[in-house]
């Protein structure tokens, strides 16, 4: 999850100079608020700053980040016409921001410190795009999925398109990792899920395949799809702390690794609670494949930094 | 879920007439939005309209409902005062009004149409109190939880005390069936959720076991609580659409009846994909102990009258 963000003075620092999409757009920026970080913490892995929404721009939307309130796109996809006119990308010129964002970050961080680029799932894409912002009910969005099943699958497809080519080039551009997050995957019922969200996911996947770097995929509120999950083709599963270790590993097997899932409020807990909530999931994480140990979801904006600390120290304790 | 509400003509009638707590506190009022739905659709049951903060203000919160922003409560319990100075309640005095609805709607329902009362879980009903209105992220809530596990526990336990004698109550004013709503139980961990809520929830389900009516336990994106959910003494399970029936009934076997689950936006759809996915849900029931037909969470403000007609003969049809 991301790393960066309001709970640290030094983002807040450069936030007060920067509007959010400067953060993304402007590479000096983004790289500077990339390594803070791992400035501060030393993390084994850093998370390229960017937002998911960031490749729908050169798609055709027009996106603005409204203090307090989120994303907004005023152009909202509704019909076919709407499909039709999404652009497909290059990400190279399109997104040359990004990737020389990326580029600069490889050359700073340390030698050993992995860098992890990231994609939004299409059908989390399409949430926002449909929805024009923060997508719940998905009213829009699902009657497009029940009325018109082709135009939402072209939908699919497109920002599978660009998800595909979007990580492709920021692995070329010098990340050793991606990750697709599906923030709103999880409000699909399984058999839908299984109907349109997987295909495209697979299709991803096997696409970045060739490029040989571990991949995870994350779904939020997605317990009731963990045999769904299994099938995208992804390295690394990320759960969130409603899904246990225990009822992953009856679903995953070995063959996956598992990224979690430690709940962010957590961090608001006194510090032997951090400690003790931080040692459960590392003792529960034990006879996976492999573990990455992460919050289950992005860290709350005014998480105390010294929470953060307990954290890693316990972790580095374990080891 | 709640039956009546603004897709309905006769509602928004009423509605412009009356505020939204009016709506629950006048009870020739909240007779009248109750039985709307049962004048047009002839539902097997119906369901008291009220809301489930509002045995919260006898208790001594400051409830207000603002348009379109949803509840508000301005005195926060946060700390151990707070929860000290909750005051336990007579529901036959303190809601009053309340019971004289569940009187008039019985004496207007038809004889063989049931009335089902209801009541918020602990745990949400906590939720809004602590963080003053729509809950999420939780931080408050949850702060409370790994900083002050005992003022949290009894903070639980006065709002399971409320919650046990509003439900009893309401039954002796003539409900015939009673249902818990635990909108935000899913936010918990499994062993959290097992932790703080569970004994709070078998306590209240045993306090009313001996009235004899049927009980409803229904916890809003609770697929990864599934074994906890069987353990409160519930005699149906609630499950939304994220949950399959096939999955609950491997947790659950054939000793609690189920309800649910069809997502409210499938009644967005066209005539066919509503007929299709009403009968998927009929299908994959089959087999439960008992299965009552319900949306998988309220049905929402722009649903198309019609839809919930298709929806209403699909499933005549398949008796």
């Amino acid at each position: 999850m991301r790393q960066a963000g309001r709970y640290l003075p030094e983002y807040r620092e450069v936030r007060s100079k920067h509007s959010f999409l400067d953060l993304c757009n402007i590479p000096e920026v983004a790289t500077e608020v990339t390594l803070q970080p791992i400035r501060r913490f030393g993390f084994d892995a850093s998370i390229l700053f960017s937002d998911i929404l960031i490749p729908l721009v050169p798609m055709g939307a027009k996106l603005s980040f409204e203090e307090g309130s989120g994303p907004h796109i005023s152009n909202q996809l509704r019909t076919v016409h709407d499909v039709d006119a999404m652009r497909s990308i290059e990400p190279e010129s399109d997104l040359k921001q990004v990737m020389s964002a990326v580029k600069m970050i490889r050359k700073e961080l340390p030698e050993t410190t992995a860098l992890i680029g990231f994609a939004g799932a299409p059908f989390t894409l399409a949430s926002y795009w449909v929805e024009g912002g923060k997508p719940d009910p998905f009213v829009n969005l699902k009657t497009m999925m029940y009325r018109e099943p082709g135009t939402f699958r072209s939908m699919l497809a497109k920002l599978g398109e660009t998800v595909s080519r979007t990580l492709t080039a920021i692995v070329k551009a010098g990340a050793d990792a991606i990750q697709v997050f599906d923030t709103w995957g999880g409000v699909l019922a399984k058999h839908e899920f299984r109907e349109y969200n997987l295909p495209v996911l697979k299709g991803i996947f096997a696409q970045l395949r060739p490029l040989g770097v571990p991949m995870t995929y994350f779904v939020k509120d997605g317990g009731h799809l963990l045999s769904e999950v299994k099938e995208t083709g992804a390295d690394v599963i990320g759960i969130d702390w409603r899904t246990s270790f225990g009822d992953a590993r009856k679903v995953f097997g070995k063959k996956v690794s598992v990224q979690g899932n430690l709940d962010p409020t957590v961090l608001f807990g006194d510090e032997k609670t951090i400690r003790r909530e931080t040692r459960r999931v590392l003792e529960e994480a034990k006879g996976q494949a492999g573990h990455i140990f992460n919050l289950g979801h992005g860290i709350l904006p005014k998480t105390p930094i010294q929470s953060v600390e307990f954290l890693i120290d316990e972790i580095r304790c374990a080891r």
